[in-house]
């Protein structure tokens, strides 16, 4: 098929291969989802089956491309790690960008019936997203730290005293007010003290947000004429809530973030 | 809240704004939607209902988002001019790419019910998108040309044929082969003389593509005391199917590529 | 010559080419020309000579480089204007900007001597540069009023009256105090008042800046058999101080900045 | 000093800062410096004086700029390598290119007399240069490969052979012609037994190109009382003609290219 004399548009399209050797991360985050969680009557601070269905979304995005090695999640947002040696797209940023974020928010809408059985999706969940670079593995792991510190614990521990002042009566002014510039073992006490609330026996999940990954499992394929399960083990999408600041879970799992 | 030592990850992230004085374009394409039509079953060459479906999406973007003054759509693609003097989310490249794709999936999905009322959706839709400036209106309307032209008319027009040989008993590797080389008069001859088809008759939606911007229309507000009605013009986002490469829309619609 | 194993750094090499249709300024400004003036005692707040240079430095530009199609210097910065439709080495960033950079220093030292015959070059004179896109004509003359106006007047204004009071025997700090918020009309009036000094009476160059570009000459190219001059019209690299913020020499040299 | 309403156009200017964590290499290259080669009468394969100049350049270069850790320069091109965590000019891509190229030329026409006491310089010497991130050391030691055997050896091997050909009466198309796709060791057996030249034994400059960086070296600082030499040890500007290929140079000098 011939082309037209209006093609010349095409050269104002840029280049925007990402460069090689370096991680990229690509973070994904709701878009207005303060007035969403209202308009669809989240539980605050934490809504067990709205983080679920993002946790499903995210393990639907690590079965569908397999060049994301790592995921992790809190709240509203998800990040995903695309091993270094990614040629996805040609590492084209937008590409990675928009299709991403694009099937996130298909599997986001397609699933909230399930999560959500008894709730009416009242206007179109939508988000953000961005894309960033990581030269090396150590940096990745501060990325990840980053999130689970800043967004996940800082703010959890944050929006948990909120609420609970909240709900016990206080306007959301005051209790702005009396968490302003209070320090974390503070925010604990305060907790204990007046909600008899044991931060540290929240559920993983509110505290140490998601990871997904692939691991190793063994499954049984099979019996053998003797009955004995003939097994095997493949790599499956997992879910699961860990310290991933600390080395252990790194240790246990190095392939995750091993460099070329 | 204070941060933590790892917030210097930030660093990394990009400013990715846009130049200044640039018409934006979004171009949205469905990912893989040569199997998903065949999923779900999509009349060749055109799904009217398909068609619409993305219509109604086009539609939910510019109700959505004040700073789209036009879109154009043909297949599974759909481009979204921005006015040049945008300054939504201060002309952040990623960020209007991811939120605008976003948005248009989670409608597509939402709405899909609508227009496929007994058809299951399989697998999650998806589409991959890409942000390109364009300095001029002159150009943008080169641009727009380009889609209507060579993405509309001569894709459909071969499509056309190649689904018209293929229903009437040829193999898709002899439709292949006939239509090779084969001049755009001599496919509309193809038509007629083969299959008594005037390509002109068919429904301007499928030879034009698809137009959606804001347009003044008339409305009754209420009636007065004698009876007669109280009208007033305000701006409606609306559809239509016209030819967008010569002058005459531009002409009756000159508001719309206006440069500051 | 076959390539070794190592050829694959080169993809860490970006594609930087500027966006087509744009106007290209590469504006040029001396490092550490504070020090460099000191130390080769150039008159304040205007030295005709390193004025002088710096045009004969332009010239060469515009004679080396046919897409510069006008440059404006004042002090020890040079802006060059690159025509929109310029392919020059694929109107990559890198390339134009540091061999016009590059060049530009080049001819600085070479013509130092002439310029100054008295004087050894005591350290290399360098130069910093950056590149920048401008859509539309019309913004490329708002740039070029910036640079005379901002970058022009006022500085070299504030600079005249700062250098007559430290001549005059206030110590710096003295003089900056002086002239601290002091309006443009009040500097002009505390030259005459005090100095007996009419700032519109001083050297064009020093209030206007220079302007190089093309402009067409008739030279007389030999004489014929009657004697009388035969003559010829040509471009020619020129040199003048002209107010740029007024429309009156865009009106009489409307090809420079010609859209295409 | 207030600014003009012209002062927009400033925004068209875009960030481009480097990503952090990077090494940085600036490589700069001679701008038509065959034709310049010729009109100076440059010695063929390789001018000493010309090489020397060149590399006196990046001896300069290091002095002026501590953040260069490392350079290498074979022919008219030489790479300057910035370390990863160097904050020069909050590592804005066209504050360092357009300034290390100009420093560079500024230096080279500076010091030619010094070089070429017999020549003067008959059209100004410019570079064009590009700047390239590698994300970890051991890509930086590839990159550095590439240049010396890419550009240095295989490139040099190659015009020592063509050039002994040529002087020996073989004109230039001829000398192309059978050097077209013979071997490495085929070239150096074609010197040895028709010029009874040992590629091996030429000087290593040649070969091997050029490498500065900063050593450790001793020096007398004063004498003491008793006339014992009173010794110190200080960083200075070295150049050298190693392999930079094979791990040796790297061994002996950890500290140059050592992580964060």
């Amino acid at each position: 098929m011939a082309n037209s004399k209006f093609e010349y548009v095409k050269e104002f399209e840029t280049d925007d291969r990402l460069p090689p050797s370096n991680w990229i991360v690509v973070r994904i985050d709701g878009c207005h989802f303060h007035q969403f969680s209202v308009d669809h009557a989240f539980e605050k601070p934490n809504d067990e089956n709205a983080l679920n269905l993002m946790n499903a979304c995210a393990v639907s995005m690590l079965e569908q491309f397999p060049d994301i090695v790592f995921a992790y999640g809190v709240s509203d947002e998800y990040s995903f790690v695309l091993k270094e040696t990614s040629q996805f797209y040609q590492r084209r940023a937008s590409k990675i960008l928009s299709l991403t974020v694009s099937y996130f928010t298909a599997v986001y809408v397609m699933k909230w019936k399930e999560f959500f059985p008894h709730k009416d999706l009242k206007r179109p969940p939508f988000f953000d997203g961005r894309v960033v670079c990581y030269p090396r593995a150590k940096i990745i792991r501060d990325y990840l730290s980053w999130r689970q510190v800043d967004s996940g614990h800082i703010n959890n521990q944050y929006n948990t005293c909120f609420w609970m002042l909240v709900k016990s009566g206080k306007t959301e002014r005051e209790a702005q007010e009396m968490l302003k510039g209070m320090l974390s073992k503070d925010k604990n006490e305060l907790l204990f003290q007046q909600f008899g609330a044991n931060y540290d026996k929240l559920p993983a999940m509110f505290r140490k947000g998601s990871c997904v990954y692939r691991d190793k499992v063994e499954e049984t394929v099979k019996f053998d004429l003797t009955g004995n399960p003939v097994k095997r083990i493949r790599k499956k999408v997992v879910l699961g809530h860990f310290d991933i600041v600390g080395p252990n879970f790194w240790r246990e799992h190095p392939e995750i973030l091993e460099e070329d």
